[in-house]
């Protein structure tokens, strides 16, 4: 955390002291984040797996949200794909660009929301960098891993014959999404908008995962443009067909009540993003396995369809198996 | 690079697939950029090294400078840490904020700065993610070096008798600052004028020296935030004084020249940090050696001072030895 300085108040050099250093203290390497680098072991038998993700107010998140959200989300966000490549945490490392005038207040419930989601993931601070800027909040984590030499899961390596599964529920966050935009025409519980809005703002990474998908997957990517254009990424990559059964789509209870009464939302549903979920692919044979492994891990994984020979892409099937219009998909912040 | 999306044109995948991917061939486990994570290798017998930096237009560089520039400089960077904590580069990876309506020349020329950079550098990109903003161009860089176990050079380790040395030149970009944004006062030859802007704009990390630092040195930073406000950092992490002679601070001939003419320009030569160049202690009877490595390094090392018992602090001598009044030093990004 050496370059440039952001804010009043503590300045950035009392910030990083008493709000970030509490959070290095479970890596010896990171020196309480006083020196200009990290340094790191990483085990003989073991590779390094690297990851990072950006995050913008007002493109990413609403520059009003709380900060312990955008903590937890940023976090969580790179855990995500460290959870779906199969790899366990390591260390991660941050860099903030803090509109000018950002008050220690916020800068502390940042931090805190950090150490609880470090906390959640097992996972602790490396270093980082704080700069200003004239222009919104933007938040980028650079997360590593480790996995078994040789074991880190590819988006390519699907095979024909592979059945297809995924995490958790999707669609809770594209529907949390439209109930924070104001966009979503039908009154919604106080329950379920709030379990919604929750998924959107803590998606829950799913590490407890990370060693059956190491053990099952053929391959495997995180769930965060769309379930759609996810899983035609793992298609292209691995050069096979997918065929998606939008039935078995796994909707939370919240999410089911929304689609029953507004069927058009399924297409939000399955092309909204922001889900965290893993999709990966398994010997079709391996359906009960990972089934035991799901409970005994506390996760739900649902099939939802299966690896074809081709075309390349991914063919959805509706009511009766008749397959759906489903567009570009994937979601592109603009 | 999964995330979001940015711009407009090629999109974001094509920007990838167009510009970026090239810059990863040297990296095999970055897989073209086409998955969600890289996998590295670390030797058995070395640790990883990591650092970050981040970059905003408007704060950190002037919003119309050259693309190819702003690529070399945030590259440059990076690895002057790396060359300052002694670890040879081993990969990088790159988030960018893009304003909206950044066209594909501008990513472009970008990508081929940053190519010849990590030419120069020998280093290769890791991945990375692309995202769009409504505020300025944001730039972060995480960079991986490696060191053999146990060797990384801390601010810490400085001791009493120790000689500091600098590499290269001191206030060059400080005073290319001044040029750029016009507010130096004498005329300056254009030949000067290039000079010190383009030490501004591209600065050379050290790496040529990062072999012998590890060999010689007992503490090391590099010189971003001002000499004097740097040697401060190292003298506190030591617990030692500095005293630093600013009588024999290298200087360029161009800024000797401006200097000279102008002798209240030493404060910011001392203080103005972008230097990028390696601050280090090491043992007082080591500096033939130390000139002998560097002479063969092609760099320069200069001696500037000495270490004490104290106080903890930089004592900075000027004129017949006297102390000169150098304020808190090191240069606030406000």
């Amino acid at each position: 955390m050496t370059q440039a300085k952001a804010g009043a108040g503590l300045g950035e050099f009392g910030r990083i002291a008493t709000y970030f250093r509490p959070l290095a203290v479970g890596v010896p390497g990171a020196f309480d984040l006083t020196d200009d680098a990290a340094v790191l072991d990483v085990p003989a038998d073991q590779q390094l797996v690297a990851t990072c993700d950006g995050m913008v107010a007002g493109v990413h998140f609403l520059p009003g949200d709380d900060p312990a959200d955008l903590a937890h989300k940023i976090l969580a966000v790179n855990m995500s794909d460290l959870a779906a490549k199969g790899a366990e945490p390591l260390a991660y490392s941050l860099v903030m660009a803090l509109p000018r005038g950002t008050s220690d207040e916020w800068v502390a419930a940042f931090a805190a929301g950090l150490g609880a989601a470090q906390r959640a993931f097992k996972i602790n601070l490396l270093g980082g960098d704080s700069v200003s800027t004239q222009g919104p909040l933007s938040l980028t984590i650079n997360a590593l891993g480790i996995v078994p030499r040789g074991t880190m899961i590819r988006r390519k390596g699907a095979r024909p014959g592979d059945a297809v599964f995924v995490t958790g529920n999707i669609g809770d966050a594209a529907l949390g999404l439209k109930l924070a935009l104001g966009t979503l025409a039908q009154p919604v519980p106080d329950a379920d908008r709030a379990y919604l809005v929750g998924r959107l703002r803590r998606p829950s990474p799913r590490l407890e995962l990370v060693a059956s998908l190491r053990v099952f997957a053929t391959a495997a990517l995180d769930v965060s443009d769309g379930l759609v254009g996810d899983l035609r990424h793992l298609a292209a990559a691995s050069n096979v067909g997918i065929a998606l059964d939008a039935r078995t789509v796994p909707l939370s209870p919240a999410a089911a009540r929304l689609v029953t009464r507004q069927p058009e939302l399924l297409s939000a549903v399955l092309t909204g993003g922001d889900d965290y979920e893993v999709a990966f692919t398994a010997p079709a044979g391996k359906g009960d396995d990972i089934a035991a492994a799901a409970s005994s891990a506390g996760v739900t994984v649902t099939r939802i369809g299966r690896v074809t020979e081709g075309p390349v892409g991914v063919a959805v099937l509706g009511m009766g198996g008749v397959e759906m219009p489903i567009g570009q998909g994937g979601w592109e912040h603009r």
